[in-house]
């Protein structure tokens, strides 16, 4: 028998279209008395309570103050409305009170899609898996990504290409996810090239956002691969922009694994491939670029080395990390690496 | 706003692999006292009560016998080990009890994956929709589908052919239901290709049940569109075989439908498109090879008219339906017909 896998598909509601028209009503459909979580599109939901005090990585004092809020109004339903960390409060609060989560996203970070909740304390983060705070519904509205200047755009639509390309040799990558996870690379390599080409064209962020739908469905199911591990270890270690981090990595992650990947991508980027892509929008290309030194390569690899996916699909040494880090410091065109 | 759609997710778990390892603990999760409802796989669960009653289009009759018996034993979680039929039955009994059922297919019908049920009741068909009665859990063996013989197969993968191809343009048809869809395609056309090469050979059963799943959640999702309700009126006015019909008549409709399928199939299908795979596994090719007649044309496309799906991809007149329906009759090569 070739076929083996156990799948689980999360149950949600996704709607595609201006969150004017239609947030109201999904929210209605699960409850009465909403409390909005953070400051973006302040237009929306006129009239219903509104907590703005949102912080990267979720600390647990902003956490624990959102779930005061939350009770002292008896909201029934939380509406999320902007980025991940936006997104991650509302979880935070699902987390304990187990309310219904409509989340409307503002960026391409994908956190809605997921069961997925973060946590910080004394900047330790804590993660977890929670059937509970996965959002019941996802309102998409790719007028409300607009806020997003455009090299901060193709950093975060590069993020969600990295969850697709991760899912496609991950611990629980399986058939399913995987054609999840290039229907959302076809989808981002066509919607990031509309963005670099026209900032302000409403399609190109359509279909970057529904690539990035797409990338977070394919990543919650198939969970971290080795791309995941590395950019987790410089983000946490040396502070290290999120979005950049993962565009400037990818392409040599993909390198180390390319005997996997490439007959599985089947041309999902297109005929000139990721690099062609990355040519095209002008994506970040080096980790000298923000912040990480040279010197900081041995003890990346050796916090790395021991949180390698035993099921990556080539054995990884502290070499060939040494040199993917290197490579990826001074962005040096990123070859077949073996 | 050019993506503007509604997609609801059902949560699932599947398992692909062997039932005899896989299928008690599945169960396990869910109840402490199955019931089996279905003939096949005698071999399955030994020691657990089965109600082996299964009659086609699942009658009210013998809904409630296997109501009965589900109750008389206190069963908490139901088991369906068969074809449609089976499963159709379980979720007769999951409808009213709300008890949770664990599939296991043995054909490629499909109706593990969706929420979808249907009763008879004086040769009447009532069918509905409901959460209820979709399977938690699906348990895919390919190994129990090589009962089914080569001949019979061909036709039930043709069948969830027509699932993925009808679902490109179904009323709620949306970009993630269509990549499924068309994952499902590119799996099936692989495994019927195997099937028909090498019967006994376990690789091609296992792809076709994999596209049959995927199939069955794409169509679940996007609902019927015309190649359906074409084959209902033709299985229900004519008695016509269900599997064999849906195989003869598809690429009629997908001739009508040309101008928007072409685009959205890519090559799925491969180089010789639909035609070469129905050559390549000797595919059902005539109406009037299974009892229907030319003088019941006028009768069918009276009944289909006035079913046609609004947002069908182009207007269709009983001009259109009674050519589509003389063709698919002869067997004619299905070309373009527009």
């Amino acid at each position: 028998m070739n076929l083996r896998f156990t799948h689980e598909t999360l149950p949600q509601r996704v709607v595609f279209g201006p969150a004017a028209e239609h947030l109201a009503a999904e929210v209605a459909r699960l409850g009465e008395r909403p409390l909005v979580i953070g400051r973006a599109a302040a237009d929306l939901l006129p009239g219903v309570p509104r907590h703005r005090e949102v912080v990267m990585h979720v600390p647990v004092a902003v956490a624990e103050r959102a779930r005061a809020v939350t009770a002292g109004i008896g909201a029934d339903v939380l509406v999320s409305i902007g980025g991940g960390s936006a997104t991650g409060l509302a979880k935070a609060v699902a987390l304990t009170t187990g309310l219904p989560i409509v989340a409307v996203p503002t960026t391409y970070a994908g956190s809605e899609a997921t069961d997925v909740w973060g946590l910080t304390d004394d900047g330790r983060k804590t993660t977890g898996a929670d059937r509970r705070v996965l959002p019941r519904t996802v309102v998409y509205d790719a007028t409300l990504t607009r806020s997003l200047p455009a090299d901060l755009s193709i950093a975060s639509g590069l993020n969600a290409v990295a969850h697709c390309v991760d899912s496609l040799w991950a611990p629980r990558a399986d058939p399913i996810n995987q054609a999840l996870a290039l229907a959302g690379i076809r989808a981002l390599t066509a919607g990031l090239t509309g963005i670099a080409a026209r900032p302000d064209d409403l399609a190109g962020r359509e279909q970057t956002l529904y690539g990035a739908h797409l990338a977070a469905v394919a990543f919650a199911s198939a969970g971290s691969g080795l791309h995941h591990k590395i950019c987790h270890v410089l983000g946490g270690m040396f502070d290290l922009p999120h979005a950049q981090t993962h565009a400037v990595v990818l392409p040599y992650v993909m390198a180390l694994n390319a005997h996997t990947v490439r007959p599985l991508l089947a041309g999902a980027f297109g005929p000139d491939g990721l690099q062609g892509l990355r040519d095209r929008i002008g994506a970040p290309r080096a980790l000298r670029d923000y912040g990480f030194r040279d010197s900081d390569i041995p003890a990346a690899v050796a916090a790395i080395l021991p949180i390698v996916p035993p099921g990556n699909p080539v054995a990884v040494t502290g070499g060939d990390l040494t040199d993917l880090l290197r490579h990826a410091w001074a962005g040096d065109p990123p070859g077949d690496q073996r």
